[in-house]
């Protein structure tokens, strides 16, 4: 998506540690319009897939996974990184490792939400090493539900976890694929 | 918002602590189209008011904050709940404590996104002590940011955190407020 490989050069910064600093529109601060944007076009990426629900995690994968949801016409669910007193007994629940916070925490998911049967997208503002996505498909696993697809803004394509998914026949639709970032020059993948 | 009354009484239940769940259309499971409504009511409430941005916290408030925020053309901050390493030195931040948690957390926001002088509408989804507002406000205040309001989807009005804040002149706009929820029974307040 050319607009976003646009707006990340043009607001983006990178931090050591190969950190994409895109807090000005897509995850501190939200450009809504831009968001509501990306969300149109995960809707025409995966029109013609029959797909019933929507399914992110907490907090920054909200907004995209809204806005997508909006386009669609589905519900969306968001799994909690931690169990409260608002998700009674019941529940889909895996680990995933967070590289950013450093620490590995719970994802949760209510069985009153995800059902057996469902064509499930997941949806995350970020995609690395795909840690997040593979608890959200282990989620639905457990719920019964198939996998339709991942869909994200923003991919390290050079950290693999996309392609990994990818190899095991998931499609994967990032609207912009970062194969570099080197010296803080950021280098966009263009397939065909 | 008769509307939204109805599928508090439709969908919700009552959960022993005085908790409402409404996980099936709010925090949890999120009912795109309608949280879409609600963000446009908030956005009628507040026609005339100047407002530059909207500020919510991680992670509930984000659909709602979202709605509403693309209702009123204005970008969206989320507060953070935890300093991550995606947000550079340079932050507002003020502890917060929830009772739905039962600890006290940081929330975060990057001196990037708020300045001195901006108009900020607080946006959540639940207002029940009036802790998460508070922490939002002091946010504000120190980023010399000015208060333009406070909007909720549900208020929990007989825990009286949205009667202190108005009390104090702040203007709050909770589109249903419930003035109790005893023995399972939801009783909402309807002012003239």
């Amino acid at each position: 998506m050319k607009a976003l490989e646009d707006k990340i050069l043009k607001e983006g910064s990178v931090l050591p540690g190969q950190v994409l600093k895109v807090g000005s529109f897509l995850n501190h601060q939200m450009d809504v319009p831009f968001i509501m944007e990306m969300g149109r076009e995960i809707a025409a990426r995966f029109r013609g897939e029959e797909i019933d629900k929507i399914l992110t995690v907490e907090a920054s994968g909200i907004a995209l996974a809204f806005a997508a949801a909006y386009q669609m016409g589905v519900p969306l669910v968001f799994a909690k990184k931690n169990k409260t007193s608002n998700v009674s007994a019941g529940v889909y629940t895996t680990a995933v490792h967070s590289y950013t916070h450093g620490r590995e925490f719970q994802i949760v998911v209510s069985r009153e939400v995800l059902h057996p049967g469902e064509r499930i997208l997941l949806i995350d503002d970020f995609l690395a090493n795909g840690c997040a996505l593979r608890g959200l498909m282990d989620i639905a696993g457990q719920a019964g539900a198939a996998v339709a697809g991942c869909a994200t803004a923003i991919e390290k394509g050079f950290q693999g976890g996309g392609d990994a998914l990818r190899s095991e026949g998931i499609r994967v639709e990032s609207l912009a694929i970062l194969d570099g970032m080197e010296d803080g020059k950021i280098i966009f993948r263009h397939n065909a």
